[in-house]
């Protein structure tokens, strides 16, 4: 999937969302536990629900993952569902991988190869040799973290480099650009970090951002847009708590989808109005 | 396990080898194929033929993931293997994890409670709250990404900081040192950064540092024994494809142990002789 193909479904849906899978065995409806596979049909139910709304979904591996071999094949089979089903919708691994490059190619062979997984995201730490196997896959991307939601981030990202003045997120947007292009890069900015985004944007004018953070993480929908959108958009926004637990009776993927539906894609089609683009 | 129980068991092994479980189904003798889980197969070979020789395992992630959830599954038997057969052996989750606070927590969970990893190594890029979840299970570790041994360490780990005049991965090692301890915590230092060692060591003159690198990615043992051991060691030194595919015919097990004598245990025997702690 490239840029433009992106761009096209955001006009079409008339929204910019990505729905966090961040499927919790504690969290999701109890009537679910009795089922073999409780994670896949948790979020089959949500897809099924919310894909008319939403352009991205993203499954953290975490939580699956806290759920070993049997928790990444729930996740195996929610790509694959999704990428069966709805081919147009973008599929991102929040994986936040990165190793020495032979290494990290084995990682992108999981996500890419393995897996329809469009997109992983990546941690910028070890460098462009880390980064780059992901970038070697048509049509699949990276997204570098970059400036992150949590209170963390100001440990070493606002860190400026004595030798040109910018802060190490800077550094990573600037250095980064060389790795890959528009069609298969994007960078992670944390809602909560929307003020920046004016000065993200004079660094990546195009680039499509991620940002998550937006809900349960106190982010501004409307700042980010204000801030972040570009003439094609250049955002996919990630809700994922207030959208798949709204609510955990029978009733949770309706429930799901008015959440999506009011909280997310409607203030979404007015802020693409606001901008010109619809 | 703590600092004092690791420096025992150097003492013990008169080694501080780390056996790298970077299991590859294109480059393992062809015979275990045929068998249900060849992955593990090929690690409980090497495990029992080298387990006096090595004080940790390191199974890499990546290595594992490129084969789906039932890569896992061989992950996940590497380890309790490990663990039932030589409970005394540090166990390594290479696996470079950092989340936001509630989702690193989740993969400290799957290393730490499903599974007894004693340790995962983790990426700092996201700063304290991404690590801290990690320091929360006590006697596990967490192993910080510091100096790395790829060429992309160049990209970012060395940018001086305009505010304190250290670089990147010295902050990483002022900062973090208030988030654990010498008993849950080291460092990742690559073995081609060994002249970085003797300044490291005035950071943090106790932690123990995993330094991969030696061998095939071109470090030498001798300097980095020579910069950066503390009076309890205080190094785990990693080696991966020079032992475990040091044959790939049916040998290949009595051929790493050999090597993991040869190259790793004996030299590091030496190693210690030198410094008086033997």
């Amino acid at each position: 999937m490239n840029q433009q193909q992106l761009f096209e479904q955001i006009l079409k849906k008339r929204s910019y969302l990505c729905i966090g899978l961040d499927t919790d065995l504690t969290k999701i409806p109890k009537h679910l536990l009795e089922l073999d596979d409780p994670m896949f049909e948790f979020n089959k139910a949500i897809i099924d629900a919310t894909h008319h709304l939403a352009i991205a979904y993203k499954p953290n591996l975490a939580f699956y993952e806290a759920e070993g071999s049997k928790g990444w094949a729930s996740f195996e089979k929610t790509v694959k569902y999704i990428k069966d089903n709805y081919p147009e919708i973008f599929v991102i691994a929040d994986a936040k991988r990165g190793d020495i490059g032979n290494t990290s190619n084995l990682y992108a062979r999981a996500f890419f190869e393995k897996l329809p997984c469009d997109a992983t995201t990546v941690a910028p730490y070890m460098g462009e040799d880390s980064v780059a196997p992901f970038l070697s896959f048509p049509g699949k991307w990276v997204i570098l973290l970059d400036l992150t939601s949590n209170k963390g981030s100001s440990n070493f990202q606002h860190i400026v480099n004595a030798e040109t003045g910018k802060e190490l997120y800077q550094e990573v947007l600037i250095q980064s650009q060389s790795w890959g292009t528009e069609d298969n890069m994007m960078y992670v900015v944390g809602a909560t970090q929307a003020t920046k985004l004016a000065e993200i944007r004079q660094i990546v004018p195009n680039h499509f951002l991620l940002v998550p953070g937006v809900g349960a993480q106190g982010g501004s929908l409307e700042e980010v847009a204000k801030y972040g959108m570009t003439k094609e958009c250049g955002l996919i926004v990630n809700s994922s708590r207030n959208i798949i637990y709204a609510s955990n009776g029978p009733d949770f993927a309706e429930a799901a989808a008015r959440a999506a539906l009011t909280e997310c894609q409607q203030p979404m089609e007015q802020s693409l109005h606001k901008k010109g683009l619809l």
